[in-house]
């Protein structure tokens, strides 16, 4: 069943709509640009908005906007989302980003978490300049061949030529390199563990707001160790940690897997990396771990003298997580709805919408929604109170459940006198996520929304675990794999075959290897392109 | 009397001195370079590490380094301590900076703290792009006035030469407005209140680490109002929160007040300002907050429908604070021994030093300074345990004196049989700040801990104040203004005179005005260049 959700325009929220002339409005104009694709370049020239005759035009546009189904148009869907949600907005120039507030706060809570794991696992936070020599980014043979078709340059600096240009950062592995030849001398220096939350830019053709941007915003770790093991263990713990992040956090069922060689970074040895299944089952790498070998060491001469007093080049490792891991929390859980959060990282967890009619019924209600906030905010959980009398309670039920927070407590005149309050599940539509008479007891109350919020998030995570293994189909030949891929499904399959073969199914069906997968099944296999024998099974699947 | 530090190379802080060959050490080579100054190129080229018989060369070079004494060279002295206290380092590019862990410990501190005061006066962080359309910059007059010499361009992209040149954010005020334009429309979407932490670039000709590089971090907020007195009351509750941060946290005691025209924000009506007198008596702005009227919501056409339906242009504010108050810190309070950090703002608040000299004590002092750092960590403190067996205790002494660490615990053998430590305060030299026989009991060391750490905090400020006030001198001509700053002191005196006049001071004595204080003397007042009646005082100082 395919159902339009019909929105009036988020101007129109912060605005009587009763008294107020046409000529008072704006039309948002999120919309258009956004359907007509994120690579569009939007003007950059400036609005006429100075001109009252071009902007009392524009007013009379209809308020009103809709969601595109999901069902319907995936691309749309998500871009309507975003718009609608308030989460991002275009940026002046093509394929740039503003994250906005609300989708900001998704990212500070992603940031929140996983600063404190890489704290606690030994890594220190630093900052590394932006601005990188072009010479460096040459010096490391596979780094410049996959890197440089994307990089932007600065070449003038104080109105003038730059004798050598300039890179802004798409990575930081060759800058880092240059400073750890200056820190690392002996291996008592070692392991150097490090990690900045930056911005980076890559000059990308196709963008996508959160999942391909010309610049985003993302922490990469760099470590140098010893021995090759100690590197190989870190690449592992970090790509862990994700993968932990990931299931706990975002309640994203990511496959963790090593990628084949072709997919590997530029740079490293071996890349981990952590795919996720998106709600039009296309694969999204949402973060990566290399084991970088001695590739950059070798490079930028990454010394130290060892234990017997032989200079060696130190084993390291990277691994990055960014604002794309957004745009997957969004295109796994959202429905045609809108938007829906996972409770451990909604920047909103409860919505309190309080219900009167009249006006004698106010003061009451207002009295018990702020308790409600005060007793949910004491114990820690992140409320908010949509007192606004510019619009009906239905309507700020449409509102937040698109922006996808995970409960909301309606509180009547009603509810006021039994001293209860009726609580609403995001992630179970109508009636059957609704229950009524929570008492308001302060115990009783934030027991029962911390259980609840509880139930969601194992909710969100199994209903996604159950989608992702309902898509993956077990294959055994080229053809089993090209009719998996064909009805858009992740294919797994043993796996020996050579690069040129991987390049043929992707240029065939669409489809790359995500992942050797850690979790492997038992048994002898037969590679599905060769019939030779094989060590792995492979997934493979269209991706963002 | 002038004493040279010396210390041992932070390189064989990490080495086993006694049965290496000195082929297996190489120099740190820091203080050469930051001594040459921090505005000379530093080699962009790979050094010759990949080389065995240059590095054993290098590694003849004598290990001990020097701090400068303070009273002898100020500015030697500061780059010694950032180099030697692991602050920071240069960046491959000229007037690039590394900020290297212990420093930016130190950013994530006044991080932590304005963070959370920006959200409890209701704003929110998000964030812009750094890559601007040139044209842009160019909408507001006296920006680009202000800006355009100090651009960096990125002008080519993806392999192309772009179309329109984009500048790297100086600051980000017409990429704001461009945005604003979009998301205010009625007087309800006001006021409007946002923040955002990031990096910018200003292509800076005289560089120096923290308070002038080419690309540094901050944050930086940006409110629209709908009327002036709401933007001039936001402008000045935000240079009221950067005070109060200065003298709570940084224990810092800025002077706050009112820019004069010529200095002011270009784009700004006005500017607010915190201005702090560094060791060597300089003024540095530590912090501005600008009231910026209808100057870029003109250019960028950001209006609002008021109540009458009328549109209106928007009054603006925008506020910073960055990486240059970390500058800040470390030139108000260290001393030839090194850094001094306030105990609010220290990555490291006691470091515990255990001493031991027949290995069968090592046990038992290594037990009983666990358990002293075990306690103080769950009283929330942040604490470090020096165990390692490279150093002697009198070498770890002065390292963590130079790293400003505000207490150190020594734990020896006849404290472990007295159940007591020996607490000694990194703000009072020698004997003087040592107290012996500290009990080890948890509940009594916590209480003399914490309460040491806010004597040391007070302890600072006072002697910052003492400082600034013993500096500044009141003026009444412009000859005993000379005279003032000849001898290298703040003036303060009333100033009406003209802009010319302002300038014809700075030409001439090298002072500028720092700021019309709002703390005003009370009385007549008559401008100290003309003769004529002046409504307020003026400061004049030299500046970074």
């Amino acid at each position: 069943m395919v159902v339009s959700l019909r929105l009036p325009s988020l101007t129109s929220l912060f605005s009587p709509s009763a008294r107020r002339s046409p000529a008072s409005f704006r039309q948002f104009y999120l919309r258009p640009p956004f359907s007509a694709g994120f690579t569009a370049q939007s003007k950059a020239s400036s609005p006429a908005e100075t001109d009252d005759r071009v902007a009392s035009q524009k007013n009379r546009v209809n308020q009103d906007r809709v969601i595109t189904p999901r069902s319907q148009d995936f691309n749309a869907w998500y871009l309507d989302v975003i718009a609608n949600a308030e989460l991002a907005d275009y940026g002046p120039v093509r394929g740039t980003m503003v994250i906005r507030p609300y989708g900001y706060a998704i990212w500070e809570a992603i940031q929140d978490y996983l600063n404190v794991k890489f704290k606690e696992t030994g890594h220190s936070n630093m900052y590394f300049p932006q601005f990188i020599p072009y010479s460096f980014i040459e010096k490391e043979a596979s780094h410049v061949e996959g890197f440089s078709p994307e990089l932007a340059l600065v070449t003038v600096g104080g109105g003038k030529e730059l004798e050598e240009k300039l890179v802004v950062r798409p990575t930081s592995e060759t800058i880092v390199n240059h400073m750890f030849t200056q820190w690392i001398h002996s291996y008592r220096d070692l392991p150097l563990m490090i990690n900045q939350w930056a911005n980076v830019t890559r000059w990308e053709m196709r963008t996508k707001p959160f999942v391909r941007t010309l610049e985003f915003l993302w922490q990469e770790g760099h470590t140098a160790h010893a021995t090759p093991e100690e590197a190989e263990k870190e690449a592992m713990q970090m790509i862990d940690i994700y993968t932990k992040f990931a299931y706990e956090q975002a309640a994203i069922p990511v496959i963790v897997g090593r990628k084949s060689k072709v997919e590997t970074f530029a740079g490293a040895d071996k890349t981990y990396t952590i795919e996720a299944m998106m709600g039009d089952r296309k694969a999204l790498q949402a973060g990566t771990s290399h084991d970088l070998g001695q590739n950059f060491s070798r490079a930028f001469g990454t010394q130290f003298t060892d234990e017997n007093g032989e200079r060696q080049h130190v084993w390291q490792t990277s691994w990055a997580i960014s604002t794309r891991f957004v745009g997957g929390i969004i295109m796994t859980h959202g429905d045609d709805n809108g938007l829906m959060l996972p409770p451990k990282l909604a920047p909103i967890q409860v919505i309190i919408v309080p219900i009167w009619k009249k006006a004698d019924e106010k003061t009451g209600v207002l009295t018990a929604a702020l308790s409600v906030k005060g007793v949910l905010q004491t114990a820690g959980l992140k409320v908010k109170l949509d007192d606004s009398d510019q619009r009906t309670p239905g309507w700020k039920f449409n509102f937040w459940e698109m922006k996808g927070v995970p409960l909301r407590i309606e509180i009547g005149p009603r509810d006021v006198s039994s001293g209860s309050v009726v609580i609403s599940r995001r992630d179970v539509p109508g009636k059957e996520g609704k229950v009524f008479g929570i008492s308001m007891e302060p115990s009783i109350l934030e027991a029962y929304v911390k259980d609840k919020l509880d139930e969601i998030q194992s909710s969100l995570l199994g209903r996604a675990t159950s989608f992702r293994d309902s898509n993956i189909v077990d294959v055994g030949s080229y053809s089993e794999l090209k009719e998996a891929i064909s009805l858009g499904k992740w294919a797994r399959g043993p796996w020996s075959a050579s690069d040129a073969d991987e390049l043929r199914v992707k240029e065939e069906t669409g489809a790359t290897i995500r992942c050797f997968p850690f979790d492997q099944p038992l048994g002898i296999k037969t590679c599905l392109m060769t019939g030779k024998p094989a060590e792995e099974v492979a997934i493979f699947a269209k991706s963002y």
